[in-house]
């Protein structure tokens, strides 16, 4: 990779920032694709975020941002526009700096988690999922399901509250496709995702129910683990087609390359990305 | 070079920023001497740039700034200290961010100049030195000559009003051996230095009668020129020793890595400058 004086800059923000995988991933992409630009690390700490993101993108060489934790929640008061799915999730984990000097803030876990359901061969229009955990993924991931195409999506969280507040949001635009569900039983559902913390620790109970799961129901378990979860182990006992959170972060990178500018780029590697699974391979 | 989550970042800031170096030489000598960082170009406009230093820097992984035109005297009011060269010269080239988040200004531009001297084998203690021209070149040059013990330093400029200002901070430390000289006239100098853009333009009036250079006296033109420029072509002629510019770049190499932590890398590089020249070299 050469970097010079025409090179265009993109920066990830969180604090901490040495676990990050962005610079890797994306400069290896850059430069097999001939494309001059290069991601660079900031620790940005949360007392600076602001001052940090409205000057930094003063510099007209920026392309914009990858956010990360714990910032993605703070991004979506710090950006000009926001796209439907980083306003109803309340995140945002990419910004776009325009020509104008303006931002564009967007949120595409969501989407990848839904594009990762066309790669494991799961037709959702009109299909029935039940969202456990309404936290930042369960917020992402409940809004792109109903924007595009689920039937109906339930969400439900041990302490409802939250789960009632996502979906008073979600209820904004999808209407009656969306509600609450007050228990955690999987019965009736075609698709169950599990965006709870539940499964990190070796010992914690299951989020869900596995054996009241319906013969012919898909699972996904969004936790980033190197190792199958409890939960997909599980799964996989009782014959359910049950797939890791992994494909969910593949599918966002043609959308993050899209926004920034680059589509080519993202239609070549929407082709075929297995350049991309083994770039953010667990190590 | 390979850019992690641990990458320490700098920034060398400029607008136009296309046509600085810093990215590729830098990047080069860190991934051959195995330092983790990297120097990226941020096109900073001049209504910005203080906005953008004060924040910018908040992020704890940055290690600091190289400062090109034309924000170079603008800086000296935005670090939270300066070193005397700086503060004399009104200019600022490196910003190094402490651990702390305090900010260290320094100007390398003439003690580049100074030990390119040595380079040439000129040996300045006690020797009386003409500096053509009171801008930033003259500025930076001459304070360095008289902190690295020159005998006398006359500044000549066009508008003396100039001149007389930058010899009025100039002594504050060196006292009489900073004079005003009303004209060009080299005679009595060991060392003559062009300061001035005179020579820039072909058919310009030469900044000094060659014809009267003493004998045994050097001269050095900083204008940075892929050709020798018509004053150096003159010197040459009349058998006077003359260097360009070029060998100040060099020299500031290995005292902008000392300023950012990275002595061992410095210390190697003084050893042998052949490969600095290499990379710095006109194209």
């Amino acid at each position: 990779m050469k970097i010079t004086g025409t090179t265009r800059v993109f920066m990830i923000l969180g604090d901490p920032v040495a676990q990050v995988r962005a610079p890797e991933v994306y400069n290896h992409l850059f430069e097999r694709h001939g494309v001059d630009a290069v991601v660079v690390p900031m620790k940005v700490p949360a007392a600076d975020l602001a001052g940090f993101v409205r000057h930094t993108l003063k510099a007209q060489n920026v392309g914009g941002l990858w956010i990360t934790i714990p910032h993605k929640g703070a991004l979506v008061g710090l950006v000009d526009r926001c796209d439907p799915l980083a306003s109803i999730a309340g995140a945002v984990n990419a910004v776009r700096r325009n020509e104008d000097g303006s931002t564009d803030g967007a949120l595409f876990d969501g989407v990848g988690f839904v594009k990762g359901l066309e790669h494991f061969g799961f037709a959702l229009a009109g299909k029935r999922v039940l969202v456990l955990g309404a936290g930042g993924g369960g917020h992402a991931v409940a809004a792109a399901l109903l924007q595009r195409g689920a039937g109906f999506v339930a969400v439900h969280n041990r302490s409802l509250d939250r789960a009632e507040a996502l979906v008073s949001r979600l209820k904004d635009s999808a209407g009656p496709r969306a509600g609450v569900a007050e228990n955690a039983d999987p019965s009736g559902y075609d698709l169950i995702v599990n965006c709870t913390s539940q499964g990190l620790k070796p010992g914690d109970p299951l989020p869900v129910d596995v054996s009241r799961i319906p013969a012919g129901s898909t699972l996904v378990d969004i936790i980033m683990s190197r190792e199958p979860t409890p939960l997909l182990k599980a799964c996989a006992e009782r014959g359910i087609a049950a797939h890791p959170g992994f494909e969910m972060l593949v599918q966002q990178v043609p959308e993050y390359l899209r926004f920034f500018g680059m589509p080519q780029m993202a239609q070549i590697l929407q082709q075929d990305l297995s350049e991309v699974r083994e770039l953010l391979a667990p190590r």
